[in-house]
């Protein structure tokens, strides 16, 4: 099998359930329970804390492990501010996107900024309102999950303070953490991650937040996490989280050199005459959307998929929809928004699955095409 | 290790981790997504619901998986109901009791039914309130998690649905579920339940409804778990849960007459002279709670584990508490609040294991009191 639904989720790593495997097998206790085993487990979590901010390059930040990227988005978005007037913009993930829904149907001032044909945000028009606009509180996603389009947070974040000094800033970085080398700046007050994209275990994530920011909790109960998150702490997932995170920042340069490499590869070869790119060249190389012009994307995924070669068709977390919101916030028409196939890769993959996988795209592209005209 | 603070957490089993395993070895893919890698993963979590409804012998009921007990109660309180009348008791997890706290913090009307001496709610009154106010929710604890005092929920939510028929009835089980004997009736609409008291993993829980029931969902994105609960599913977390589930209820009977026989062993031996017990003989075998009159249960609770025993004082969820609220709304003073010891079983636990540790605990209560005379 090649897989290239990384964005999607990724294979756990071997050697990160492997080191973890302790906090199932001996070090099973209750964070919260009072004896030295419970005390450990909580030394434990306070570690894989460390770990991620340092990952962040950031002192001004503290870690909430939640349940998962969403849950992290849910929470800055409903507990940050209490109520107000709400920016995102039209490239969001559903976790965010839909949120920004229900805040409108509550009632709340709700902006949807436009995207750029890349799938990033279109900043003149963000800065433009929130400059005429009463703002309390800003989210724009890191990387776009669907076309890799990277939104420079620190620099959003720091204009938008200038703004407006009272603005929450919340970023999306499910698609960036692990990935790309950034630091995070002390203007990004709230900034969600998860596990399963960079090897590590799905029902896991984290909401980072600025020391000084106060913010509520969203689940209630035996006040684990500084009363921010409660519930039962995850020990054995934060720390496979912890330790998939070391494994990626160790290499972090070479990782993002390697793919970027695997991304161009894929790029020279892929038949133009077919697919139209709508990645752009300074996108994040993890990500790459394409698509095969007048025919289905869906179709074209599961035939290769026969083939062994695992692509997506958009995110699959709203799978379900005729076709990307995204796409078509990039201003596309139905033509291309059918034929959309994304391609992401992990550093694990290698050039030779790339060849052989884009081969089998042209050909089975060519060969359905054939068909239908 | 003598390990007896099951109510707290218990240890993942080995067997169900095994059969889990290839979930992240092979099946990683996302179950969202649409080619067959995706569905098979997506059949996987639908099989592990149909086990859960199984064991709770009901076919008027669906799962929605979440991530942990307290997000489960979470969402049954803050969104099953709008606004309203809400009724829960004094004998809560934090989970509910603190969430019942946020609706009133929100100018909810709510109502905490008072607790006879073993922790069970104090029917009587509960029934009084809702014939004599208008009510539209009402949560009640399953097992008390520190007296381990049982609930007859079928039967409460059967008498108070002859008050109202109108009330939507939720009952935290997550002490219940994989230890006692019962069918979940359709007159419970919501029942929680986690992975991790019964040998699952941290991070994993479900929400029980019933099916025409309407609910909103808590946290909002991707639209999994029909819409009820976004975030990627946890698909190896989940499959551990089933299986875990599987080892409990195929021998529910035999593991709760063997648990039955170690609390009844623990109770024999125990020193009258010393220690109150606190839980009734009709409560649930898996928990003993008790009390070193005049001694600190956190100071023997040491002494123990220093010698390899553990045991828990009271809910490890809210420990940070100078004792607790659920054994003061029993009725005790002080001194048998400060004493309080929760012993609570696993059916691995042997009987060697509490001749053992129940020695010690007497010897140690013993010499502390010794000590302080």
């Amino acid at each position: 099998m090649i897989y290239l639904d990384n964005a999607a989720t990724t294979k756990p790593s071997e050697s990160a359930l492997k080191k973890a495997e302790i906090f199932n097998s001996e070090y099973y206790f209750n964070p919260s329970a009072l004896y030295r085993g419970g005390l450990d487990c909580a030394k434990e979590v306070k570690k894989a804390k460390e770990s991620v901010l340092k990952n962040l390059g950031t002192s001004d930040h503290e870690v909430i492990f939640t349940s998962c990227g969403t849950e992290s988005d849910n929470t800055a978005i409903f507990c940050a501010v209490k109520r107000g007037s709400y920016v995102t913009d039209k490239g969001e993930h559903a976790a965010v996107y839909k949120s920004f829904c229900e805040l409108k149907n509550k009632g709340q001032t709700v902006f949807f900024a436009d995207l750029l044909p890349d799938g990033s945000v279109d900043t003149d028009k963000l800065y433009d309102y929130v400059s005429n606009n009463r703002v309390d509180f800003v989210s724009i996603v890191h990387v776009n999950n669907e076309t890799g389009a990277i939104n420079d947070i620190n620099e959003i974040a720091k204009k938008l303070k200038e703004i407006n000094n009272k603005i929450v800033f919340h970023s999306d970085g499910v698609q960036a953490y692990g990935k790309l080398p950034y630091k995070l700046s002390k203007n990004i007050d709230l900034y969600s991650i998860s596990a399963h994209k960079i090897n590590g275990l799905k029902g896991v994530g984290a909401l980072i937040k600025r020391k000084t920011l106060s913010l509520a909790p969203y689940i209630i109960g035996g006040g684990q996490e500084n009363g921010l998150r409660s519930g039962t702490e995850n020990v054995f997932g934060i720390k496979v989280f912890e330790y998939a995170g070391e494994e990626r920042y160790t290499v972090l340069n070479e990782n993002f050199n390697k793919v970027t490499a695997l991304k161009n590869k894929a790029l020279s070869l892929i038949d133009k005459s077919i697919f139209k790119v709508i990645s752009s060249d300074n996108a994040s190389p993890y990500v790459l959307s394409v698509s095969a012009v007048g025919l289905k994307g869906e179709v074209l995924m599961h035939i290769l998929e026969s083939e062994g070669i695992i692509v997506g068709n958009g995110s699959a977390c709203s799978s379900k929809n005729p076709f990307s919101r995204v796409i078509e916030s990039c201003g596309y028409d139905k033509n291309v928004l059918n034929g959309v196939i994304r391609i992401s890769f992990s550093p694990y993959n290698t050039d030779d699955e790339i060849v052989k996988a884009i081969e089998r795209l042209n050909d089975n592209a060519k060969k359905l095409k054939g068909i239908m005209n």
